[in-house]
């Protein structure tokens, strides 16, 4: 790979949006990272430009056979001025299996991160330094090259943007409302679920709607084979604690392997609680709520980071968790979380890595 | 919907192609057509314009969370300068599912129709009337909207790209070894492996290289819940013909809806040829081949029309299918389905439709 990353500066710097009207995923910094890949060549011409518009041909295979993976991840930025991004080597690690997944050619993590870090220092004024807000980061690769056979791309193009978003909760953390999937299937084993690709997104669209028009904001998946045992929820990963454990399912091939998941999955075993990887059945989990033991559901993920769940509905059966309100191991995990996300607590694991100006 | 059709001619006509050297898909007209979609307004400015590049913003909803769905179809010209399509109606119904099963927005069939004969019309020349030779029409949606939210995109674009294609068959017709895939898997119901979407095709990639790999040119796909029913081969529906019958996969909620298969079941019908669409298990299959009954193999689609199977590989047993030549009711379907296609035998479905100048 040809390593050496030029970097063009904007002209013309954007007006940065106001801290109260960031959203998700609207507003995009003034530059961004760009890399081809072309087949025989490898991967050449990192270089770091103004964020424009992208000229595709019409028949770039991207557009047309969802050749495609993303990743999502954040910097963070603290009282002191500190910017700090959370495992970043993981989403790298994990873009390559995507791509692998895909078809698609790998890439140098270590020189991803490097080239990550030039880019946030450059967009540093960007991150919101308050709390809960932050700069989400956006890699993604795409085939370009513009052919209707199926089979794979001989070009592709990795593009980072950044995009400032608000905080995940305004009015401080609110449990969802979820509704236990039974008709659509998000992945099966054997399939795309644990990669990150285009296409998993689009094709959860529909449920995520039916379950809106119930008065649900989200989906809790079961898996593609039996229709029985819980995979996700929505796009995070899922936990439980039932009684002194806390349960969550067993990466199996259609889950997706959240960095948040195992973040977690670290903390709570940091904090003695045991944590059980299985499989787990919706009936198993009913029953562990009829019998008063399921204390506290929440969701992980980079967005939200730890997203609180209010109340589940199993084909009308439904389940109040913590009386509708954020429990304590969920509130101290996302406490705990946040704060090594900013710098802010104690990172015993050595997962922040500062970027350097 | 805006119903008033712009047309903008290119100044530039490009040189055509080779007839030996046109592959398929690689190729493109002078001309396309595009109409977009805002929340609200509904579908707007259909326009016939130049080929050209796409602007499109990075954050772009189709490439990141795959929101795009496609068809395919052919213009034929026959020698005496007749110019046909082949069911097109069909392939916006089945576009118009396709938008549904991805939260997307339905277009107006018959004037896609209309403008689709516009653009065919315009794009003539470009049709090779040599035998096997065709038009390949390329309609897709794609989400356009520069947003991370996990939601349905609130703009859309409507393209239809023409690429002159060479004959499939460049030596005759010559049956492919087929590898029954059970590892990967394509679908599964509740996803969306009955629309036609981006995703499905990327996510097969990988399974037809490995197959590559082991001396096959297309995997068939088996159902994703027992791994065991047999669904598609390739891009294709897939046929059997044991003893007197012909044997189909049902159509479950997983197979996409072909038009070729739909029609192929019509001709076998009209010719007095039992046709049986139920669930076939590969283990069926081979036990119809052990006995000596199971005398064909072929897989439908747009592409090659009719594709003769060869040779089948399920977990190490191989099925020799007609000495590894097409065989008779193959070819029979294959010269039919084609005749009519260029308007060279009779139409009694009333399937072609012709392009007026
Ligand atoms: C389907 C899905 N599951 C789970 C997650 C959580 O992964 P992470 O914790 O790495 O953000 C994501 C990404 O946010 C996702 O898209
Ligand atoms: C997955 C899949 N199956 C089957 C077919 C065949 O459909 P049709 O006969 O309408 O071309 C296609 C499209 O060509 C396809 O993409």
């Amino acid at each position: 790979m040809e390593c050496q990353l030029t970097i063009v500066r904007t002209e013309q710097k954007k007006e940065k949006p106001a801290l109260d009207k960031l959203g998700f995923g609207v507003h995009f910094t003034d530059h961004m990272f760009t890399m081809d890949y072309t087949e025989g060549k490898g991967w050449h011409d990192p270089q770091i430009v103004p964020h424009a518009p992208l000229t595709l041909d019409p028949a770039a295979m991207v557009l047309h056979y969802g050749q495609a993976i993303f990743e999502g991840m954040k910097a963070y930025r603290n009282k002191a001025g500190k910017v700090l991004l959370f495992r970043p080597e993981q989403n790298f690690k994990r873009m390559n299996r995507s791509l692998e997944r895909m078809s698609m050619p790998q890439v140098d993590g270590e020189f991803m991160v490097d080239a990550l870090k030039q880019l946030v220092a450059l967009e540093k004024e960007w991150i919101p330094a308050e709390s809960g807000m932050s700069l989400y980061i956006r890699p993604f690769v795409i085939a370009t090259e513009p052919c209707f056979g199926v089979r794979p791309s001989h070009t592709y193009k990795l593009i980072i943007v950044l995009s400032p978003v608000g905080a995940y909760y305004a009015n401080g953390m609110e449990p969802v409302k979820i509704y236990v999937e039974n008709k659509y299937v998000r992945a099966v084993r054997g399939g795309t679920g644990n990669a990150k690709v285009a296409g998993n997104y689009a094709g959860a669209l529909k449920a995520q709607a039916e379950a809106k028009e119930k008065g649900y904001e989200q989906v809790l998946w079961l898996d593609g084979v039996e229709n029985k045992y819980i995979e996700e929820v929505g796009s995070m990963n899922v936990f439980f604690k039932v009684g002194e454990e806390v349960w969550t399912p067993a990466l199996n091939g259609s889950i997706l392997e959240g960095i948040t998941r195992d973040s977690t999955i670290h903390l709570l075993k940091d904090w003695g609680i045991p944590v059980v990887e299985k499989r787990i059945s919706v009936e198993e989990l009913y029953e562990a709520y009829t019998k008063g033991q399921l204390e506290e559901a929440f969701g992980t993920g980079t967005a939200a980071v730890i997203s609180p769940v209010g109340d589940l509905n199993w084909n009308g059966h439904q389940m109040i968790l913590n009386g509708e309100k954020t429990g304590p191991l969920t509130t101290k995990l996302y406490e705990t979380m946040t704060g090594i996300q900013y710098g802010e607590k104690e990172d015993k694991f050595g997962w922040s890595v500062e970027v350097s100006e």
